[in-house]
């Protein structure tokens, strides 16, 4: 992992080192903190990656790369608003600490700097990765739009929701590499494959997620089991439950799900029994490795050179390794 | 002005042959709506107008000028949320027809066409006219929040009411000219003196709405004059009257302005009478003028074909003849 860190590194210098206007403070205030948030800087360090992969420096990519960090903030800093999320890595969020217009605007400005700082990839590359950006955006505001609608729909297909996940998560790991491969100059062939692994491994990443929220080990990964099963969110899990519970079964899941008054451990572990007699675990985990090995496939079809495909590849692996 | 309807017709029979996806309905349903709202279509027009001015064809610059109508919606969608804003145009705006997540989120994809279609520049051109936009861009959502920060204040000076106007509606008006100016590879010289012409015509004209406000002729413009005393808005007017003003008038002002409980005519009357005593119109008007005469000089200054800068020179005085 020590040669991702060093990306990692580099992303947070470069962005600590981002400048923005004093005034209006309420405007550039909240875009600081929101900054200085933390977070892995996953996104940015694909795009390196992905530079590098195919001889471009860090240095021409490095600037696409912090762009893409802001734009994802910028999307959680208007998701949060929308889903009223009082806290984000901890900290109160931006509509929380200020208030819901001074988090509308300085997301709309962060997504002006977000636009900004892309469109200094290199010239000779900037058509094509401004393209590759603009349809991520598109897709992940398309993702939380789903997303949005799912929560007020009574039923939701196992399709809808993989697509809903793809959109609002896995496609800016894809664009991300992808961009990062333009700026290099890579062949439109391989900068699909790198995207279309970064994609698969997006939605590989988000099912193990749903696994590991019902299925995890508090002693590993630091917080009680089944925080999706008590506000009811419709996982992976609990999509396959319902479609493969007999009408006993799925009565009996409806009335936990729809229930206002109960035992948080005790609806915990109702579900959480009624997914192992379902099976459902086996068959998102069958449905994650798929998409996983989608991702490996397209990652060793890329003409890229192999230092960074092994990177990736171990980013890749040990991303995954905590559900095996 | 038969000449501005041919390119007002123009780029309405373009932006509704703009093509959005059907699903999620949520999403793009919103913004068909705001452009079906109408509007003078000012923006884009300027686009064209910029680009042909120095050679290219409408063609090159028709997707940048729909771009700058898109992005013109978006602040306005968003615009209407912060500002709580019941009507547009006369019809429910976004948050008030649906709600303001949507209304957010719609608002984050109309931003997300707007550059997509910006982008969509000539290639060569591309560089220098996302830097027009992005900067435009920021400068918007700059004029938004210092709008909001002077509701707040007690006070605000004249050159930061100005500033404020110039950011929040002169800009784009000059950045349209002049990414249409870019659009046709004009030189940086007359790239600028074009978004010269354009912000100061947009601060003049913004003046000569301050003006009217309070001594338009209703028969003429369609509404009772006083809109912005009764709603106690930060006027050019306002601000220069309290600035003017013995302690005595000073203090009748605030009165009006912080009573909650008056009849509109006798408020409106009153705060009129002062303004009148004050010569506050005369101000403004002086303002105004300056800044035109700015404007008109620069637009001498460009080297652009005669055909063009006689049509410029023509909406300026057309825009503008309304106070004289």
């Amino acid at each position: 992992m020590s040669e991702l860190v060093r990306y990692q590194k580099h992303i947070t210098e470069a962005l600590a080192k981002l400048e923005f206007p004093a005034q209006p403070a309420e405007l550039y205030d909240p875009i600081r903190y929101t900054l200085a948030m933390g977070g892995k800087r996953m996104r940015p360090v694909l795009v390196l990656l992905g530079c590098e992969m195919f001889g471009g420096t860090a240095e021409s990519a490095i600037f696409p790369a912090l762009g893409i960090e802001v734009f994802h903030n910028f999307t959680l800093l208007h998701d949060d608003i929308m889903d009223e999320a009082p806290l984000r890595r901890g900290l109160p969020t931006v509509h929380t600490k200020w208030n819901s217009n001074i988090a509308i605007l300085s997301g709309d400005v962060m997504f002006v700097e977000a636009c900004r700082l892309i469109s200094k990839a290199p010239v000779s590359a900037l058509s094509r990765v401004m393209d590759v950006y603009y349809k991520a955006a598109g897709d992940v505001c398309e993702g939380q739009q789903w997303d949005m609608n799912f929560e007020q729909q009574d039923t939701v297909l196992l399709p809808e929701y993989l697509n809903m996940i793809r959109l609002k998560t896995a496609v800016l790991l894809g664009a991300a590499l992808q961009i990062g491969a333009c700026c290099a100059g890579a062949n439109e062939e391989d900068a699909h494959l790198l995207y279309d692994f970064g994609c698969h491994l997006g939605i590989a990443f988000q099912l193990q997620d749903d696994v590991l929220d019902v299925f995890g080990d508090p002693a590993v990964f630091g917080k009680q089991p089944g925080g999706d099963i008590l506000s009811n969110k419709k996982t992976y899990l609990k999509l396959r439950a319902l479609e493969k519970a007999t009408p006993h079964q799925a009565e009996t899941l409806r009335n936990w799900y729809s229930s206002r008054e109960f035992v948080a451990a005790e609806k915990v572990e109702a579900v959480t029994q009624l997914f192992i007699n379902l099976q459902v675990r086996e068959d998102a985990e069958a449905e994650m490795n798929r998409h996983f090995q989608i991702a490996m496939s397209s990652l060793n079809a890329v003409n890229g050179q192999t230092k960074y495909t092994t990177i990736l590849e171990q980013f890749a692996q040990e991303l995954m390794v905590r559900v095996k």
